[in-house]
C-alpha cells in the first residue's frame, strides 16, 4: 500500500542564467533575456512528492508538518529572498536553471529523509515552466 | 494506445485526527492542532485517474459524465457536509488521514469500475497538502 | 495616491449553520446540509484589503509582514483547525455564515489597524462562494 | 540524471462530439450536450512534458522558449480560434474528443522532437476534466 | 451592514464575433481570429456578486444555494454547450462580446433578483480576458 | 452602459528593496530580507482594468488584444528579465515597492489611453501579496 503524499512550498528567488567561460555572444544565443547580467527573478512554487508505506498506527507515510519544517529549514530558507548565483555555495559555480535546481534541492532533501521513502521534487520556475525529478 | 482520463469533484467535511487508545498528550504529539477533539474541516478537492484503451468508435477512455456521476453519487454524497469521523462508516474506527481517505475512496471506486481500468486517486486536504494512491 | 494593498491567508474550521430556537425542520429547510449537526468543514482563504496613503519614505502603503502577522495572530490562530461553533466566543450565539464571520474578522482586525487605513475583508468559504464586507 | 521539463500553453477553440455514421438519437445518447450540432466550446490548457538527460553545459534538458515555439507554431496556431471539426484536417474524420485530441497533438509534437526525448501531453478540456497521453 | 456575496458557476460555449452588415475585410480587421466564420470557444467562468444587507435571522445576505440554482436556471442551462450565436435569442442580433455576454447576463438576472439586492457580473472569457458589469 | 474590461499581462523582475540614504540596519529593519543587497525577484502578475462605454458597433469598451499589445510593448517589455533598480530609469531613485511599481505602470498606461477610460492596475508581487493603484 505504497502512497505519495505531497507538500508545497515556495520561495522568492533572483538568478542569471549563462557560464563565465563562454562570450557574450554565445551568453545570449543560449540563455537570452535570462543571461541579464543584473539577474531577473521568480517565485518558485516546489512541490516535494514523498512515497512510502503508510503507518497503519498513524495513517501517515510522513508527517507533512515535519516535511513542511524540514523543507522550510533546509531549501526555503537557503534560497529565499536570495540571488542564487551570488549568495548561495550551490549554484557559485553551477548554472540555475530549474532542472540543476530541482537535482540540488532533491539532493539536499534526500540526505534527510529516511531511505525507505521514494523522493520526487517539482519545481515551477512560472506557472508555465517547470520541472520534475527525477523524472518517472 | 493507452490514456489516462482524470475528473476532478469536491467535498467538504469536518474531520479530527486521533487514536482513542492513545493518551491525550500522545495524540496532540503526533497529531498536534489536527487532533481537536471538536473537529476542524476542509475543502477536499479530489482528482480521480482512470487509465485504459481509447475506444475507437466513441474516442472515450470513459465517459467522463457518467464517471463524475459515480464519484458524485458513491464519494461525494456520502462524504460531503460530513463530520468524517461521526458521520461514516469508513471512519468510525480509521484515522481519517489523508493517506487513509485516499484509500478508502480508491476501494469504494476500484469497485464501480471494470477491470480493464487502472485507477489512481490524487486527495487535496488543501493546497499544500495531497496525496496520491496508489503511487506510481 | 491612495492605493490598496492586499494579503492572503488562509485557515481550516469545522463549523455548522443552524439557530438552536429553531425546529430542526426549520434548521434544514433553510441551511441544508450545512445544519449537520456534527459539522463540515472548509478550508477558508482570507484577503485582507487595506488602503491608504503610500508613505513616501518607505514606499510601502503598510508593512504586509506585519498585516501578514496581525492576521496570523488575532484571526488565523484563533480559528485554524478550530470548530467555530463550540472553541470560539465569537460564535457561541452567532451563526457562522461567511457574512457572519466576515464581519467579526473585519471587527478583530480594525481595532488593530490605525484609523488612517481603510479595511475590507474577503473570506472565500469555498473557492465558488465567497463574500466581501463592506460592500464597495 | 533524467528529468521531466513542462511547457504550458493554451488553444480556444470550438467542436462537436458525434459520428456522421450514428443516429441523432445514438449521438444525443452517447455524447449528449456535446453533440449540440452548432457545436460548443472550450480555452484548452496544454501541458507539454518532455524527459531527457540534462545538458551539463546549458543545465537544460530542452530550452524551454524553443519548445514553446514548436507548441506554438505547430500546435497552437493550428487549433487556435478555430472549429476543430470544419476547419482542421486532424478531426475532418475523427471525433475531437479531448482523448483524440491529446493523440493527434502528440503525434504533432513526436516528430518535431529529437528522439532522445520522451515526450508526454496532458491537454484540461476543462478545469475538471483533463487528460494524459501515453498514461504512465 | 452591507455585505457582498459572490457565487461562481461555468458555462461552455461557441461563439464569433462579427458584424454581418460589415466586408469580411472590416471584420476582420476589427475582430482578427474571433471572425471565424466556423466559431471558435470558451470556458467561461461567471462569477456574480449580489449586495445586501445581512438578514439578522439567517446570517445571510442571500442563500448561495438559491442563488446558484438561479445562475444555473436562467444563466447556464441557456448557454451551456450552446454556441451563441445561433443557439441563442438574445445574440441572434448581438455580438457576443464579453462585455455584451455580461450585460445580457446581468439582465437575466435583474430581473430575478429582489430589488433590495445590488447585482454585479464578472465574465472569464479566459483567465486573461474579464469584464465586470456595471463599473464601480 | 460603463463596464470594465481587463487584461492579465506578466513579467519577471529583481528587485530589491531600501534607500541609499538610509543605515544598513534601518534598511534590514524596515524591509527585511527584502533588502538583501544581492536582491531577490518574483513573477509579478499584472491585472490592467480599463472602464467606458460599450462601443455599440463593436461590442467593444476597447480592444484587449490592442491593449494587451500596449501592456507588452510599454510595461512587460521595459520590465521583464530585468532588474528593477539597476536596469529601469524609473526605479534608479525610487523604491521599487509593490506600490511604487503600480504607481509607475499607471503613470505609463495612462499616457497611452484615451482619457475617455477610466484606468486601475492590480499588481500581484506573489499569489499572497498584492496592491490595487488608484483605490476605489
Amino acid at each position: 500500500m505504497r502512497i505519495t503524499v505531497c507538500r508545497k512550498e515556495h520561495f522568492n528567488a533572483a538568478h542569471r542564467l549563462y557560464r563565465p567561460d563562454w562570450s557574450d555572444e554565445k551568453n545570449d544565443q543560449v540563455f537570452g533575456l535570462c543571461n541579464n547580467p543584473n539577474f531577473h527573478g521568480h517565485n518558485y512554487e516546489l512541490i516535494v512528492r514523498v512515497t512510502g508505506e503508510v503507518d497503519p498506527e498513524t495513517g501517515f507515510v510522513i508527517d507533512l508538518k515535519y516535511l513542511g519544517n524540514i523543507i522550510k529549514e533546509k531549501v526555503a530558507n537557503k534560497f529565499d529572498h536570495k540571488n542564487l548565483n551570488l549568495d548561495t555555495e550551490e549554484f557559485k559555480n553551477l548554472n540555475p536553471t530549474a532542472e540543476n535546481i530541482a537535482v540540488v534541492i532533491w539532493d539536499i532533501l534526500r540526505a534527510e529523509l529516511d531511505t525507505k521513502y521514494d523522493l520526487k521534487v517539482v519545481l515551477y520556475e512560472t506557472e508555465r515552466n517547470f520541472v520534475e525529478y527525477p523524472a518517472d
